[in-house]
């Protein structure tokens, strides 16, 4: 049997810095467990713009398609900032979610114990704060027609459209019902059903897919501003949240940053299963290019292999090696090792990039 | 010369609680500093829909276009839940909004000395905070077309219209760029210029109208995600936010809970001049209509009284009078005076909704 394969997009920024980390990762799998991935490379973003002015080639594209899941490092950056929108780096980010149909996108907002003491909020509010985001990924405003910018008399307009079917909501709140029963078995979504006619949509067929398939899970709703506010006062009171693309766009980012751990998040895109039962899946962290830092050998590459830990649960159903190296990753934080982004007050020398993906291999 | 105006709604929920407290204040005005406002009061929201069958009759309609301002106190609750969203009690405040055209949404989020080891940010991050959110309040997602649930095939589908015209954006920045010059002069922008066209228009009308008329103002842009990860990082970075109708309604629910003072919190809407120079306007606190505590005397009446200040000095030139009544505010809280949603760990004893406005009268 052919072995699992990975199509590699480093993309922009520090993308490939954190990408090598986790590269040796994947050279350490196949020597030291047997564990062997065909891992291939391509562009993405900015870099592909560059070569090919796309951002996404399509034999990049048909690439991940055949593969059994794309790790993905970042894309975007200043140089690209005037280029026109349909060919801007994130345009290749959003065809791969849009063309993979990866409609279940998961961010774990978690606090590592070793840096609670790193984010705004106060300690208690955040530590030990375990919750999942289940975004939409592959509709919503993001996607729907029409849009642009039109002219109507003597003056611009500019118009998006939020547009949801019952079928693309009843799939990721399945998705967001089954994690809950692998977690604390609670689920709320979030959505304007206040305002917007696709939010009373949305809560309907939440409320629809819970009564008839998953009535064991715990199943409440907020309005997406008053979800902002509790995120904000007592992130603990949630388990598993469903949201809409662009409300999970903002609220997954504010609770990444409120966990402290920013650079230390991973996230999954899942679709439906290929024809040899892996889901279609993309995986990537929560942070951006970081074009600042890049090349400089100062980012955390601890969000990008977390999310190849992801991949090993979710695309090949190595749940244990998955734990295992989360535990790494744990170890290596409470032994203080640290890179620059993690440097509380009380100073001391960050390592580099590399250094600390060579103290996860050896805490493996 | 006739008296200046004032239309009361005081709503549903501790609406008229609080609003009873703001209602002593102008009394206290009337008899002690011979400012005399004609005072008028109707329904909004579930309590209009009880009595006419609609959440806002014509004949208040008209009445709030007709006097110098409306006070507000708030909408909604779970006995509406069920009905239907033509006639849900929000519909008669977007009503409001819209009719009276209340393009600018001006949303404090301060944070009180006396409050500050209230937030669930640490005290460093929040303590001294003062930021305000211009927030666009009469168009974008809340009220384009087409909107409403159809069905497609064999299946519903939600839809919702985001649109902005050049001139409905250009109106609102204006009005933070006239709020950043009697400020910190600095503002920033938010919207998602990276994925939607309506955020592109967004930045570039924006952009435009501040180096035509407003260069000597520093002008910055951040996509909506990175603004609600700041936000919650460090807030103090801002000085003023302009942002459209969806993602204000977010930021500015974060921005509020962060401070640790929601019900404190006070807003105006405000639209164009009217034949007597006062701009169109609508005073309301940021805090929704609590139905758990209604009824009870708890609820804190101090977002109210300080939306009336915000009513003294933008639509009735008071400036002097407002910050008398901000600082008798103040001298309460410093003095230790709490309802019960302001008691610390250490406890104490929480004071009812009417003696706290009666210490503010006393500090008055
Ligand atoms: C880069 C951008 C297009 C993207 C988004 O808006 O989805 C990013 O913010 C994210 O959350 O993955
Ligand atoms: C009550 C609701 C319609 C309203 C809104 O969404 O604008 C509220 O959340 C607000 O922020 O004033």
């Amino acid at each position: 049997m052919a072995n699992p394969s990975i199509l590699i997009l480093a993309g922009d920024g520090i993308g490939p810095e954190v990408m090598a980390e986790v590269k040796k990762i994947i050279g350490w799998y196949d020597a030291k467990r047997g564990i062997t991935f065909d891992v291939s490379e391509d562009l993405v973003g900015g870099c592909a713009y560059d070569k090919h002015g796309t951002p996404l080639h399509d034999d990049t594209m048909a690439k991940a398609q055949d593969v059994d899941c794309v790790l993905l490092g970042a894309v975007g950056g200043p140089k690209y900032d005037s280029l026109d929108f349909s060919v801007k780096p994130e345009r290749g980010l959003l065809r791969l979610r849009k063309e993979m149909d990866l409609y279940s996108n998961l961010r774990p907002a978690q606090c590592f114990d070793a840096l609670a003491d790193f984010s705004s909020l106060k300690k208690e509010v955040v530590a030990g704060l375990d919750i999942v985001i289940v975004r939409e990924l592959t509709s919503g405003v993001y996607f729907g027609e029409p849009r642009g910018i039109f002219t109507e008399g003597n003056e611009r307009v500019g118009i998006n459209t939020q547009r949801y079917t019952e079928s693309e909501i009843a799939r990721v709140a399945r998705s967001a019902f089954e994690l809950a029963r692998r977690r604390n078995n609670k689920v709320c979504s979030m959505e304007k059903a206040n305002v917007m006619e696709s939010g009373i949509l949305w809560r309907q067929v939440v409320q629809e897919i819970h009564d008839k398939e998953y009535p064991d899970v715990e199943l409440s709703h907020m309005y997406a501003d008053a979800g902002a506010m509790q995120l904000c006062r007592w992130p603990k009171q949630f388990d598993v949240i469903v949201t809409d693309n662009l409300f999970g766009d903002l609220l997954s980012d504010a609770a990444a940053m409120l966990t402290g751990s920013l650079g230390m998040l991973p996230s999954a895109s899942l679709g439906a299963p290929m024809a040899n039962g892996r889901p279609k899946a993309l995986y990537e962290p929560v942070h951006g290019s970081a074009p600042d830092i890049a090349g400089q050998g100062k980012a955390n590459p601890i969000a990008c292999i977390l999310s190849f830990a992801m991949a090993l649960r979710y695309s090949f159903d190595l749940g244990e090696e998955a734990t295992r190296l989360e535990q790494a990753v744990e170890k290596v934080l409470a032994d203080g090792v640290r890179t620059a982004d993690l440097m509380g007050p009380e100073g001391g020398v960050p390592v580099s990039t590399s250094a600390m993906g060579d103290a996860i291999i050896a805490a493996l």
